[in-house]
Parts: structure tokens; C-alpha cells; sequence
């Protein structure tokens, strides 16, 4: 269980079978930063190459294709005191013929204070943001592990394997569990949002540098398709395609076969539950894949120890 | 505003602009009986058609195209004591390569205890759902009012006009409001749940026979395009279309026009709140037309009169 | 095997149980005309209201739910020497990132002489339009049966009983099928074009009124979910639907049905046979219901007679 | 102009930027083979791993991003006797109620005769397919170059890149233009099919290893953004996605973009032409991207030359 202090040397980006950067064992808890979605650090300095450059790959002693590993964020805290954000929905969200109402759209400085825990637009002296505080809600945007057939996929979308989910339900707190593709699992991790709404609608988060601190744990032989999750109070699974259908049946498809394989239950009892009980947030509907993600309350689970 | 009760006496499985069988003046409250999904109603009887046979048209006086009808629901409670489901997940939710793993789906009777608020599966004496309880929260599946060009659409499917959006955010307590199409507006309702998980992936919620109690209120000259709603947290709007991409971008764009139109916000004002504090409920993702709901918390609102 | 002349008094912006404007009986041919997509007519004259006008409905003697009923196109010939069309790409057909680049549409009017074949745009006296001439190949846009249910759809979309499905290859020569859900099955048809690319891409054809002759058929007994067509060459299945995946779903579907029911094909031997040799053609994607044609030659069909 | 005898020693899944396995300079002409998709060559043996393994990459001299290569086939001949393929639809391209009623998929062999020209299914003594030939149609189901940023991209799908887009049309006598990634472009190439009907949608084409020739050419500063092509009649745009709705925009796009920037026309003249005389092809509904073909005839072009 040994505890790592991390300095990224260099970024990727894309999630691939990259030589490693840590070594770590499964158990051991890992210190580190990552930078935000344009490469700036908590500096303000050009770190890495634009799009979403990953800290990592991070290796997993043990971890084999067939396995899942289990990330713990204990802590995702913001290390710089701005962010920045696009001021316009995206125009995938919007209607087509309501497009071209849509002004262009610009990058604001939104002022981030991490202690109080709450943001606001910078330069926003009259109007409905003047004086308006979001409180803070952090979480990373992209992570996953090393895909499948030795793929180097962009950290713009998302797979199997995880990736640009833009999910803000990864707080610290919650555990995220990968199938691992490639011996050692190959863990990458980046694009800090200090904060977002459903869906990544205006195409970005409140873009920042982090400093994050995390367990991993290999959880051997135990399969999952796609990527999951879990809160104190729910369970969840990811999925990341087109259109958000696509994504809908993955999530929902790795949900059901969770509970029939994992908790034991029979198609009908699970298919009876999820339809009377199951909730959906929609995690991204911005990046080449859009995530969707399908949870459950765990008051609900037979009494079965998650993911083992 | 007059009290109505309001017996029916025969059901639409169209939602159009049908002779009225009640009229009522705006601010009127109106309390009815609605059968359920399959025409059955409180003692069983097959009342109606199957196929979300509708309670109605209501007429409202001084409605007119152009205008928005606002309905807000007093009560919603079952008036029998069984409802009856789908037991296996809709085969559209699921990836196309997991269908034929799934089984047969067969319809199972829950018991309904309305005063008490909670469903249990009949006829489960071991396994999962044995001695099993789930709260209720009833609401209704399908209502709306008259669409546009003298069109009779299914009830079941949805459009501008509301209709088979099967979102269980319609519960009592909440406010709806359409555009009005038709003369008189032409208020139809009925599809009622005891409870139902997000998207209705089963197929159905717990169908059942409901008591409905609602106030009826014609906002003239105030435009809207998609059904909107308002809770006493929030305020939303649902789009209705197929894939869910599309219902999404109806209803952002929808919420988009009231934040600007209606609160008088800028473009990007808009965009900013909506980016970073938009919420979705995936509404429904069975019917011919799927439904997505934007929601944003109405403590993140400029102060100014919801729907005027 | 009478022959009616038929000279519509009024008009239907919706397909639907309407009462018939004239009694036909199976076998039948009927000349008539039909007014373009904005209810101008031969004379240029706003005889119907805009938005599809459809000429009928036809009750055809016999034709009961559950029968197919047969519309075979003897002649489309234009009746006036203009159409008018588009003259920017539907937004919907182009990246969300481009719509701002294209101009705002404007209505243009060509010149059609339907003696000669050909069509050319009005006030091109420069540019690549100058001079240049579009053979012409007529056909209806819009056209169908009653729905089911007791439905009125408007003929801005289409489904199961046909509508607007803007298929460019409903030409004269070619009969089409519509599964009967009405008694009398209740034919409509408007919407002609003088030309159109695949998919109704600027959102319209070359809009004209028609002068068309048709024979109808009643196929007692034979069943059909999806419309369906013949040529010279080839047999068809058009699916109406969104997203494009399920209207083509819905298509080849149908197609399947038709190679094991109608043709007694084997699952496989229909699978193979389509895998390796199907054709799909692009309707339209431009109206709420997209239009997928899926095809065959009949050079490759068993010696079974078409539709029987 | 050299001419290359190139023999692949080894074979890769992912399109990337690989160590290139053979170097020519623009103007070259290579004849080369490839392996099926399962990694048999022509004598039957395993030569590759499973997965549409490539031959390649191929590096071409002074290809730098920002160029277009031009790869032109000269001919596509199966270089053995028998090619498999699948015998039930994909589970994708049939409506979800209709899943259950396939059988499982089994891989048939099928007698290929390149010489004479057909192809026949193999133990089919009785039924549809005892004694039937179809003619062939050779092409190469995935080629492309090395992907942005990196990336090493699954064979399984497809992109701007080009890649899996099991489109029929690339056959023998056609040109494919591809925008360059990566110095030397790296083309990879491979997945013969021998025959396949509109969209693959049985998963498989006739699936066959390949004796293939073709010249390579660099366009300098030719910008492009979507696989292009010419064939002796048309020229096409390739659009690369889920749903095929999004496939189809970018091909129009792209088309849109090649005729006002590279033929010079303006926006409303190729909106126009487009609108009347566009055709599409639906290349694959079968792999995690699908694949639409934009096509105009070259009858309908500006008198330029075409991809300079």
C-alpha cells in the first residue's frame, strides 16, 4: 500500500499502450496534478500539447485483459485560481435552424476559489452574472485505460476503455472501474472541470489544472465491458457511442448483465427493478462519442459485496 | 373558477381535435377519473380501447393558437389497488447483440397500496422481490392537447403537443404548459403510473386507473413551442423526437428561447447558466417518439414570474 | 375496370379517415391532378392551403384492414410550365459547424417543359445555372392511405400508410403497395416534383402541380406493414423513420419478410441473398420522418408472382 | 514512376503511424496483396491476426498533413478460390422486435471463380442458392491513412482517415483521395471482399484475400477533410459515423465544400445542384462507424479539373 508522489514529466494525447510513466501496485494510493484541457498548468504555462493531455499512462502491477481496475479519487481539488469556459452552447445541442442565432462563441476566465468552493465569471460587472457564485464541483473530465488491440485512441472521445467521458459525476468519492485491455492496465488521467452541467452543453466544463490523489486496485478475473462506477449511494455504468441511443443500450445492457451476473439476480427480476427504479444522467452530449449513464440506488441491491 | 366533476363517458385513442366533452374557463379546477394504458379501469372493466385511451377533451374557453394552457396537477392517486407491468426490458434499450438473450416479456400484476404509498410484485414468495417494496409516485404517462393542423396524432407517441412523453417528473405539485394548437386548446389525459424508473425501459410503469384533481389557466399571447413544466424546484421543457439527440436539442433550445425570451437573458448568459448547471431526465425511450427534459433550478433564476 | 375522370373540389393537409371524395372500385383507373406542396395549382392559383394539399381521398370498393392495396402510376406529367425549389442545402444534411456558412434559402423558380424533358432555372443568365438543363423525371412526393387507429398525420411526415416520403422513385411505371388500415383504404396523393436529387436534400424538389393516371388494386388477404413498390427492374420496401438506422431498419426489415412470406425464401438463403446483393436508395431527409428504400433486382427473385 | 513488387512480411490491426513497411515516392505504382479479414491468405493459412489485418504502411515521399494522397486502383482480383462470409442479416439492420427471429449466424463458403467472373455458395444443392451464381464485384473493405495526432485506430471502424468503410464502389478503375495525417501519408490496406451488396448488412462481404495494384500521388497543398473519390462517371465524398444521419452530413458537407472551393461554384449553385441530382450510397451499417457516400455525376461538373 505504498503512497506515490507523482510529477508528470510529459503528456499524451491519446489513451494508448505508451510506455509507462509510474509503477505502481495494486493497493498503492498515487499523488499527482494534471493539467487542463489546452496543456496550461496551475501556472498558467503551455505544459502539453492541446486536447486533453493525460498524466499518466500509470501501470498496475498485475493487471491483465480480462480483469477490471478500480480507481478511487479521494481528492480532486482544483490548483489555480481561474478557469476557463466557452460562453456559447454548443451547436450539436441546439436545433439546426436555431444555429445560426446562436452569437460566436468566445473563451471566458471564470475566477476559481477552491477553499470556499465556488466560481464566478470574471469581467461580468453588470447582468445576470454580476455578483452570481456557482458553487464548485470537481471532477475529471478524461480518464480510462490503454484500449483494446494496441489502439492509441484521441482523448477528444470515448470507448470501452473510457476516455473524454465528460462525466461530472466522477467526484472525489466515487470509484471508477475499468476492463483492462493491456497488461498493466496503462491508467491516464486529465481535463479538471472545476465545474459543468449535464451534458458538457456549451463544449466545455469550467477547464482547470487539478490536484488529484487516488487508489487503485486490481480486481483480478472480475469482468465488465464498460466502464462503471460507484457512489455511496448508487452503482453506475458508462456508455460512450452515437447517437445517445447507442450509449443508452451499452449502459443499460452493462447495468443488466451487472446485476444478473454480479448480484444474481434473473433477467426478469433485474429488467422488473431498472424499470421502476433506474435513473439516467446524461454525461456528454459534445465529444465525436456521447456518454450516457445508467444508475441505480444501492438501497436497492440484494446484499452482495460490489464488483468482487 | 368553477369546480368540475367530470365523469367520462367514452375515450380517444387519438389525441385531436375531437368534439369536447367538457367545457371549462380558465382558472376552472376540474376533477376526473382516468382508465389505464390497456382501458381498464378502477373495477377492472375494459372501459376503453387499448392503447392510452384519453380522458376528454377538455374545451378552454378563450384558448386560442398562439396562446399557452397551463395545467397544474392537484392530485394524482390511483383509484384501484393493482397496477400491472412488463417484466422484461424493452428491446430497444438494449445493444441489438444482447436481444435475443433476453426473455420473453410477460405482464405481472403488482398490488397498489395508495394510502399506505407503496407497490409490491404479486406473486413473488421468493427471490429479489419477495416481501419487496417500492414507494409510489404516481403521475400521469400521456396527456396533451390538440395538435396543429387538425391533426389526430397516437397516444402512442408525443409531439409539440405533448401526448405519450411517459415522464415521471408530471407528478402532483407540478405545473405543465403547452402551446396551445386548436380552439378551446382541447385538453386530453390519461396513461396513468403508479411509479416508473427513467425511460420506461420496461415498457410500461406500473399501469393503473388514476383520480386526478387540476387547475386549467390560458396564458394569452404567451408563445411556446414544446411542452415546459415547473416544479417547486425547477423549471423544464421537453423535447419529443427520435433519436434521443433530437429530443435533446428540442428541448435545450426550447429552454435556451425561455431563458432569453422569457427571463430576458443574453445568448451567452443563457449559454453560461445552461453549460454549467443544466440538468436532463431522460423522460421516456419506448415510444415512437423518445423524450428528453432540460430542467434548471429555479434558485439559479432571475427573479421574474415563470410564464407570463 | 371503370374509368373516372376526377377534378378535386378540396383539399387534406393531413392523411386520415376523411370522407371520401370519390368511390372507386378495384381495378379501376383514375385520372385527376394534384396541386404543388404550396397549394398553388395549374394556373398558378392558391387552390388549397399550403402544406402538401393532398387531392382525395379515393375509397377503393372492398379494401379492408389487414388487405394491401396496389396503386399502380400509368402517368405523372407537370400541367403548368414553372416550378419553384430551394436554392440552399436543409440544415439538417450538413455538419452543425457549416449551417452558419450557408446563406439564408430563397424560393427560385425554373422553367419546366415537360413536352421536351426538361427543366432550367429562371434569371440565370450567369454562373453554372446559365443555360444549363435537368432532364426531368416526375413523380409524386406525397402520397398514402388512411393510418391506423383513426389517425389524421399531417402530410409533412409519412409512416406505415405511406405520405411524405419524397421518393424520387415513385415515377410513372412503378406501382406501389400500402398495407390497408381503413376501410376503403382511403388513397391520397399530392406533392408533385418535377425532378429531385436523393434525399430531398434543400428541402424541396422541383414543386409542381401534376397531371397523373393511376390504376388501384385490392389484394384481399395480403398482408404488408411497411409501403412497398415495383419496377420494371426491381422490387422495393421504403422504411419512414428517425434516425436514417431506423427508417432503414424498418426497410430492410420489411424486405426480409417479403423474400421468407412472400417469396418462401429461407431466413438464410434471404440473408445471404440480401447481404450480398441489396441496394438502398435515400429518400428523403429533409421532412420529421426520414425515407429508406430498400431494393432488389428481380432478376434475382424466385419465379413467384410479385405480391399475391 | 517506379514499379514495387511489395511482399508483406507482417500486418497490422490498427491504422497508425506505424514503421513504414515499404517507401515510394508520388507516381509510384505498387502490386502487393492482402490477407482477409480474418488473416487467411491465399493459400488458407493464418498470416495475420483477425481483425481486418492491413498490408502497409506505406510511405510516400514529401506526403506531409495538409496534402491529399490520391490512390489509384488498377486492379483488385482475388488471389484464391474461396471466399466465406456470414448467412444471417446483422442484428443491426432489423428492427429490435425482429432480433429473435434470426437464426444464429454461421460463416459459408463460396466458390470464387475470377477468372469467369462469379461467385457461388457452396454446399447448396437444394433451394434458392443451388446452381446460382452472382457476378463479382472486387474491392478492398478497409484502406486508409495513418490518423491526426497519433493515433492508432482499430481496423474495425473507420474516420476521416478512411479505414474499415467496406464501401463497394472502391473497386478497380477508381480513384480515392484521403487527407494526409502523418509524413508519408502511411497507407494501409486490406479486407478484400470479392463481392458485397449496399451496406454490408450481413456483417461480411464476400470475404477474400486480394492481389491488388495501384498508383499513389501526392497532391500538394490539396487540401481535403473527408475520404474523396472518382470514378469514370461520378465523383463522391465518404462521411464517416453513427448515426448514418451524421455520416450523411459530413459527406454532403464535404461534397458542398469540394464544388464551391474546388470547383468554384457558389454556395446556391452547388446547393441547387446537389438538391436535384445528388445520389447516395449507403457503404456500411455494419461497423462502429458507418459509412455514406455522397456521389454527383460528372456529366453535372464545372469543366475543372478534378482535386487539384
Amino acid at each position: 500500500m505504498a503512497e506515490h508522489r507523482f510529477v508528470p514529466q510529459s503528456y499524451w494525447n491519446t489513451i494508448g499502450s505508451h510506455a509507462p510513466a509510474l509503477y505502481v501496485n495494486s493497493g498503492d494510493t498515487v499523488e499527482t496534478t494534471t493539467v487542463d484541457a489546452r496543456g496550461w498548468d496551475k501556472e498558467g504555462g503551455q505544459a502539453a500539447a492541446r486536447g486533453n493531455p493525460m498524466t499518466g499512462p500509470i501501470h498496475v502491477a498485475g493487471a491483465e485483459p480480462g480483469d477490471t481496475l478500480a480507481i478511487r479519487f479521494e481528492r480532486i481539488v482544483p490548483d489555480r485560481e481561474w478557469a476557463w469556459a466557452s460562453d456559447v452552447l454548443s451547436l450539436g445541442v441546439v436545433e439546426p435552424e436555431y444555429v445560426s442565432r446562436l452569437p460566436e462563441a468566445q473563451i471566458r476566465r471564470w475566477k476559481v476559489d477552491a477553499a470556499a468552493g465556488y466560481a464566478e465569471l470574471e469581467e461580468a460587472s453588470t447582468g445576470y452574472w454580476a455578483g452570481r457564485r456557482l458553487p464548485l464541483s470537481p471532477f475529471l473530465g478524461c480518464f480510462g485505460v490503454a484500449p483494446s488491440r494496441g489502439q492509441a485512441i484521441s482523448t477528444a472521445t470515448s470507448g470501452e476503455h473510457g476516455g473524454n467521458m465528460d462525466y461530472r459525476g466522477f467526484v472525489a468519492g466515487v470509484t471508477a472501474y475499468f476492463p483492462v485491455f493491456a497488461e498493466g492496465a496503462l491508467l491516464h488521467l486529465g481535463d479538471g472541470h472545476a465545474l459543468q452541467g449535464d451534458g458538457e452543453i456549451a463544449g466545455t466544463g469550467l477547464e482547470i489544472s487539478m490536484s488529484v490523489r487516488f487508489s487503485v486496485r486490481v480486481l483480478k478475473g472480475c469482468k465488465s465491458g464498460w466502464p462503471r462506477g460507484e457512489t455511496p449511494d448508487h452503482i453506475f455504468t458508462v456508455g460512450n457511442a452515437r447517437p445517445l441511443d447507442q450509449a443508452l443500450q451499452h449502459a443499460t445492457t452493462e447495468m443488466q448483465r451487472w446485476l444478473t451476473e454480479g448480484y444474481g439476480m434473473t433477467m426478469q427480476e433485474a429488467s422488473q427493478l431498472l424499470g421502476q427504479a433506474v435513473e439516467y444522467d446524461v454525461a456528454n452530449v459534445y465529444n465525436p462519442a456521447y456518454s450516457m449513464v445508467c444508475k441505480l440506488s444501492k438501497r436497492l441491491l440484494p446484499d452482495v459485496p460490489v464488483m468482487s
